[in-house]
């Protein structure tokens, strides 16, 4: 992509409105602009680690056997009375009345939604285990949204169901989950840890969080060091044997980890000190067994082996996509900018040329951008006529892991510069070595 | 895919509230649910032709230089009374409160949020052409929502923005968007004959539908049969030339066409009679110029190359890709269910097992499953335990352009047979050509 075909609003300036820094960088570079309160538009850069993120997640729900479905923003009030939530759910539900004055609410969550496709086309314990998934957008009208896409009211979520027909069943469903959330986090490049949650509104009594640690995190955290050298599940590890993933689990959830709210000194104090690690963390995923709480609300039964009818065994599996973005900014950034992850940077590789107008600058920059391209590279290239010193901030401060740099005097010598974003490390190399050295 | 790990809930009967052919079929073939009025989810099999036909969109606004960019569903009211759509736009707009008392609404069209985009950020002429585009749910509160998707109140849309400095780059930019709607269509198996249309509540002075023929379609069009055997630009089409963009848009306008609305006796009887075509179709696509309505309205000024500051001349363009998914098969089915053309069915192939449970077909169809998916052949694999009749029947149903079957007999002798769902031609061929053949 040419720079200068592309939208990139850059500001000069860091907003006042922005607290922390996730949301000062996603303004400051382009990412998102928002246009009420806790509502935003994703903007071109945005949008790309947006789509970059959703892709990496949809792989892992695919692998572990989930199966895609998207249902509609918009929810009937009457689906929500049926579980007993449309009272209880309070002021964070958006309610709605349309023109002929029915009652309907922007989903805040799908556990009824989905409920009720599962009720009205499943009859038997044969078609279990039934996992579904969305990524689709939310609204919570929070009292106070704030901190950017990190606690906005319109967000984007995967949201998970998991159907099965017994207690041990769903256990394997909430291993498989847990599972991909790990394989999920890794690949977007974070270190997530989880920890035994709360379950609050949802119900149920099996929960964990996904919590990943940046000193700015919005809650304080406590866990063994041991989880910052676990070794995650390989991308062939066999979601069809359920020892194998309850073993995994295990060894993920028997070291000490819990949130603020779960915390019990009398266990932490059983931690070797020297192996204590309280920090602060961002959640960047929820997952909850909560049984037969809406099957039976909802009458969704399944006929068991034994011809009876059974509540099925629900579970639900979250992680905010919008929200990730922002928590990866608060776990990789300097004082320059952003420094993405390699998997969710939006583009591979930026590339500067420092004097448009320069012939040899122009015709070396050309040649590279046509090899990137042709090589499968995602460049964003500078093509501007602005400055050197603007476009090394630019590129800074957008954060993409490489940057090849041109200039008149390497263009001259058949020379370019190939700069490491995150060390820092800046090399001088031959033109025709770029391509190897990028793709590596 | 396995289908015994599918979500496919296919209908026996055809839902009496369902009064066009493709509505009966998409519930039919388990493509979506009706959630609510003019409401409904999209499942598995829906999503997947759903997402393929986005995808085609997606590469083809991008190929024109359009950039996406992602807007939330929930605007501020503020925004539509800087325009004066707010009061005008009637009951069509849901309109919302959040727990501030706030006003509210869920987004019917976009051209107020991104003109508020882009006069937040673009100063100078420079900056220009710019195309920006989303593809996000809209939300438009019909008195009577019906034909299921085909016109839903929540419903799917691209919509992309142009802005220009004048009238003539504001022209190229329209001629850009017709010859990316054209490639659109045509790469997703339609053929779409662009009509001269009214402008309604948009605004301004220039503006097509694209229209597919169909014998279900809502509207009666009339056109010269030309339409029918017109060359569509190819894919290298270069969008920085004018000219070419000009004259391909005046050879696709200079023949007769017009919708009911727009349809001029006097001009018809001036078509050759032998080449009248009078006929039905269905809309599926709308693109608009209409000059600075809103930028004047807004105050989205940019300065120009004299330093003086002008409104900037805009344009909106927008395909339904939800209604699109209805249309395509409205244009392709038959007695037995949908026929998708290639490029946008859910699975190339449809691999079916007559006799799960006897080994050599089991093993026949593991192995054919295995290199299909190794060959990177998106296919759906009925490996459940069902009469090989119903499996037929399940197959026709949901319309893969390909079948390949592997019965006992067949399995035995090391063929199979490969059924073409549109001709219905079957052929026996040796197994191991399968996928050579598939390929083809």
């Amino acid at each position: 992509m040419r720079l200068s075909r592309y939208f990139l609003p850059i500001l000069k300036e860091t907003p006042r409105e922005a607290e922390i820094v996730s949301h000062q960088l996603m303004l400051r570079a382009g990412m998102i602009r928002q246009q009420a309160a806790g509502i935003y538009s994703f903007l071109p850069l945005g949008l790309k680690v947006l789509n970059k993120v959703c892709n990496i997640i949809r792989e892992e729900q695919n692998r572990s056997g989930a199966v895609e479905i998207l249902m509609p923003t918009i929810q009937s009030a009457d689906l929500w009375r049926e579980s007993g939530r449309y009272d209880a759910y309070g002021k964070e539900m958006l309610r709605i009345a349309d023109r002929q004055e029915r009652e309907l609410l922007f989903g805040p969550t799908n556990e009824e939604m989905v409920t009720d496709i599962f009720r009205s086309s499943v009859r038997s314990y044969k078609d279990l285990p039934l996992n579904l998934y969305q990524i689709q957008w939310k609204f919570r009208d929070e009292v106070r949204p704030r901190f950017g896409v990190m606690r906005s009211r319109e967000f984007l979520m995967k949201d998970a169901y998991s159907f099965d027909l017994d207690v041990d069943s769903a256990t394997n469903a909430y291993h498989r989950m847990f599972v991909a959330y790990l394989r999920t986090f890794h690949r977007c490049g974070l270190k997530a840890i989880p920890m035994r949650a709360d379950t609050g509104p949802i119900g149920g009594n099996l929960s964990h969080e996904f919590i990943i640690l940046a000193s700015t995190g919005e809650s304080e955290v406590f866990c063994h060091r041991d989880y910052l050298d676990m070794a995650v599940p390989p991308a062939d590890v066999d979601f069809d044997d359920a020892g194998q993933l309850a073993s995994i689990v295990e060894a993920w959830t028997t070291p000490y980890a819990a949130t603020d709210e779960m915390h019990e000194e009398a266990a932490w104090s059983r931690v070797d000190p020297a192996s204590q690690l309280s920090a602060r963390g961002i959640e960047v995923g929820h997952i909850f067994y909560f049984g037969t709480k809406y099957s039976e609300a909802m009458k969704a039964f399944v006929t068991g082996p034994d011809g009876k009818d059974v509540p099925v065994h629900m579970g639900s599996y979250g992680i905010g996509p919008s929200r990730l973005v922002a928590a990866a900014i608060e776990a990789f950034h300097d004082e320059s900018g952003i420094v993405w992850p390699r998997a969710i940077a939006p583009f591979d590789v930026g590339l500067i040329n420092m004097k448009p107008g320069d012939a040899d600058c122009d015709a070396a920059c050309e040649t590279l951008y046509a090899q990137m391209k042709q090589a499968g590279i995602d460049v964003l290239y500078d093509d501007r006529d602005q400055r050197a010193g603007a476009k090394f901030a630019t590129m800074d401060l957008i954060g993409l892991p490489t940057q090849v740099i041109v200039g008149p005097r390497s263009a001259k010598t058949g020379e370019a510069e190939i700069k490491d974003r995150a060390s820092g490390v800046r090399e001088t190399i031959a033109m025709d070595q770029i391509i190897a050295r990028v793709s590596s």
